[in-house]
């Protein structure tokens, strides 16, 4: 089993990129829920549907999130009641949302309405919220504490950041298995998302930092900074906000004591020895994962630096 | 005032058609909500929404019902999960549902959350649910009792009507402002809607009917029953399931004792003295409302039937 740590649009893109080079059902994803919100009365999980959406091959592609070819006819319409517009909901995509919410209306948690939309898109890898219960990543700006959807969707991370919180982690449990996913794993793959936004709401649920630092799996992280900016907003934004550099050795020093390797762009190559500095091996390979063939050959390298066989 | 007890269809064209020979805020429409019901966890109110569509201009004309130019992507969506998908709703239409869904849920009443939809869609007559209360039409048929909607939508009518029910109409209390609007009415119009389907429901919650039964306005209906066979199914049906005759002496039957005045197609004079033998006036005149022009003759006949000058 491959544990891999992720958020939305570069977890979803490395998930598929494994599920190309070995089969799906090796994988376990533990899926970032801290940008989860409440929108029109609909429980929205939006790192969790992009990895179901992109592993069952109906992702929209260009965008990265939500369904191919959706339109957004109900969200237009919503605006009517005076309602805000802003946190875009495709037509087809609202199926999903209203199913979760009527599941977990009905009391089912987190999980099972995760495994249970994953199965309806046919995803044959397993899919875990890092938590059943609620935990809001919180981005702390000049303009006040912002919800992250709200800070990256409606005001386009333009806020300095001064710190991030995740409110409700002290008192999070990690959802069933994910605790067994990460000790158990043949190797911890930590995505190419955004480090303090994505990855960081999944570590801030206790037992989950200690389990991935003292796991005996190989631990390898892909970085989503290539020459010095992220690939999605806002990881750049909020390393820089936390006082990082932004750039891999930002990177290395966030997951500095967690993991083995930290796989980086060709074009970051220099910084190899900042890497290392952190205490991390630097595995230099192309990361832009532009097509399948780019992303399989990333996934390749991620896997050999984990030292597992395909 | 002008109050007029309606249903969906044919309620909201008689409706559309009053508010274009007179004052819209003079109408007060009383409307039934006996096939409300819940689909996918969003509380849906056909006959309003109709209602409120039809005032606003919005509605699909040649369906009678939802929005026009409307599309079904989110309603197929739905079906990946395993739901029912033969109640369609609209892709702009949902939204007024998942408001509405939202208003409810926040504690707001059927009432309150007609208004804020009629007002959000423009509309200057007032709108007002029979009850607050829940009360389900049960159309009981050879294949069991089934909710008015399944009945009707999925099931196209098919089954034979044993009896009618209107569940939870005993512990009902009319919506506030429906005693009243009754009560102090100039005119009362019940629209040609199913007799038994629509109007029924209304009449069911206690204290309705005999406000009706004892206004000092006049009392006029309009038959949605012609030449022995009904505008929109299924009043015809359920007409001759609970004993009457499919025609306007049937729908005199029905509303004997109520009202004053039964309007009735030109082409039913044969049956005004039917009409009369239930103590009904027969007011003969072309009731099908083709287009606007056919719609505004009908309604001038009717007022003139309750001593209104629009």
């Amino acid at each position: 089993m491959i544990t891999v740590l992720c958020g939305g649009v570069g977890g979803s893109r490395l998930m598929r990129a494994l599920a190309n080079v070995l089969a799906p059902e090796r994988l376990t994803a533990v899926i970032n829920t801290g940008d989860d919100a409440w929108f029109h009365g609909l429980y929205v999980s939006p790192d969790p549907d992009i990895v179901t959406y992109a592993l069952a091959g109906h992702v929209d592609a260009a965008r990265g999130w939500g369904l191919h070819d959706d339109t957004f006819r109900w969200n237009a319409a919503i605006g009517r009641f005076g309602h805000e517009t802003w946190f875009q909901i495709g037509d087809r995509d609202l199926a999903t949302h209203v199913h979760r919410t009527r599941l977990l209306r009905e009391g089912a948690t987190l999980s099972q309405a995760m495994t249970d939309i994953a199965r309806a898109f046919g995803v044959r890898s397993r899919l875990l919220p890092m938590s059943d219960d609620r935990v809001r990543t919180v981005v702390e700006t000049d303009a006040g504490d912002l919800p992250f959807q709200r800070y990256l969707v409606e005001r386009h991370a333009q806020d300095a950041v001064r710190g991030v919180r995740y409110d409700g982690a002290a008192n999070a449990v990690p959802a069933p298995g994910v605790l067994e996913a990460i000790a158990e794993a043949e190797a911890i793959v930590v995505a190419p998302s955004n480090p303090i936004g994505s990855i960081g709401p999944i570590l801030s649920v206790p037992g989950v930092r200690d389990a991935v630092s003292s796991s005996r799996a190989t631990r390898v992280a892909v970085s989503g900074i290539i020459g010095g900016r992220s690939l999605q907003p806002p990881a750049g934004e909020m390393l820089a906000g936390m006082g990082y550099t932004v750039d891999v050795a930002g990177v290395a020093a966030y997951y500095a004591g967690l993991i083995d390797t930290l796989i980086i762009d060709e074009a970051d190559a220099a910084l190899a020895a900042a890497v290392q500095a952190c205490g991390l091996r630097a595995r230099v390979t192309p990361t832009l994962m532009r097509d399948a063939s780019a992303g399989a050959a990333l996934a390749r390298v991620a896997l050999a630096a984990a030292g597992v066989v395909p």
